[in-house]
């Protein structure tokens, strides 16, 4: 790969691994194909220690980040894509084939900002909490006797199909750069999404119980919006004074 | 992937592997995509047996069979194929990369016979004498910095290529067959190979001390007439004619 490939801004992020040996295997996919960017949500304080402190451990490995939340972890990011080996989620999420086109579509997204490549611990993957965080669902397809990857395979496959999507076709640079259009960041979206549930509360709209589905449900639906940068701001201007009304009335 | 798939005579091969989590995790990757013939040479012992006990150990790895030199592990195979992580190997031999386009040879040989696809040791890969076993090289494209793969990973990335390269594109059942010619099995090479280097042997073509260059030396080249199955038995008759003539005038 030249120098100063288009997945620098590749962030993956690991959520809630416990092994160290999968996330030492997971870096140094990462270092294999150029990707340097890694964090980790919650991950098992041992393991995370242990993985990092292996002789040989990788770059990628010193300079992880450890997040309390998928919030936080991918508050800059313009994109963010979950994984699942699993192909009949009952999401409401787009899921796409791990592919060259989707690996083009990502590849595309980074030219304008940071994408997280979000992966589920190693026994039960990434909870449908998680997924509300997600723009769409991208499936590694596996035999169906034999879904489960293993989480640094799972890693190292997902890499590959990045590093390499559309190597061949090559469009010129220019006609890449004009179709990226600037999305807005999670963090953004997250501050939408908390004035608009603070609106929904504060105007009756939760039944009582539903917080945790209403707060998903939000979630999900800004996502699909896929709001450029600026319409994301005037769309958080607008509900932010929606809630100042709401909070003076009640 | 569909039951019948066309990876069932793909042979994985793990050259002298040491390490039991790696031989699990190439069996794990193996059923991942549909992949179950594995073969082991010269494996270290001890890894074998605790990879095999293993909890959960997958019956891709129940059903490996185990040899004491290459030569056996691949004389059904109509194409070995070894896998480096090296760019710029003094090979003769003809260097591919990982691509939906070696994918596609692959599985285009895969119609006619087995194919057997080689990963070497953890620490240093397949060996010239490897190589000399093998019609051509499968290069998988890592960082320059970074170019070692863990073997599960290696495993892997390279089954996920082959399990869906040209997935896209489905040309009709009939076209790939009719582009398959069936070639010679590895044991009809090596008989060759071996018979040729008898007659070069009695012949005084083998100058002393040279005895293991010339063998890798003759095996590539038999290896690179990509021999049709019939030829070959033709081009042994004739070899073995000459090696007897040899013998009765020494």
């Amino acid at each position: 790969l030249p120098a100063g490939s288009t997945l620098d801004d590749l962030v993956v992020v690991l959520v809630r691994p416990r092994n160290p040996l999968n996330i030492g295997a997971a870096a140094r996919a990462m270092s294999n194909f150029g990707v340097s960017r890694l964090r980790l949500v919650n991950p098992y304080t041992v393991a995370f220690r242990e993985a990092r402190s292996a002789v040989g451990a990788h770059d990628v490995l010193k300079d992880a980040k450890e997040f309390g939340s998928l919030a936080e972890a991918v508050s800059d990011c313009t994109l963010v894509v979950g994984t699942t080996a699993v192909r009949n989620r009952t999401l409401q999420h787009p899921l796409h084939r791990l592919d060259q086109r989707a690996g083009s579509i990502i590849r595309k997204q980074l030219r304008t900002g940071p994408v997280g490549l979000l992966f589920g611990s190693e026994k039960i993957g990434l909870t449908n909490e998680d997924f509300s965080h997600c723009h769409w669902v991208l499936h590694v397809p596996t035999e169906e006797q034999h879904v489960s990857m293993n989480l640094g395979q799972a890693v190292a496959v997902c890499l590959y199909e990045l590093a390499h999507a559309g190597k061949t076709k090559s469009k010129p640079e220019t006609e890449l750069k004009k179709s990226g259009i600037k999305r807005a960041t999670m963090r953004d979206n997250e501050q939408i999404t908390d004035a608009l549930l603070e609106a929904l509360h504060k105007s009756g709209y939760v039944k009582p119980g539903t917080d945790a589905v209403t707060e998903k449900k939000v979630r999900s639906l800004i996502l699909r919006l896929r709001l450029e940068e600026m319409d994301a701001k005037v769309l958080l201007g607008m509900v932010r004074q929606i809630v100042w009304k709401l909070r003076r009335e009640s």
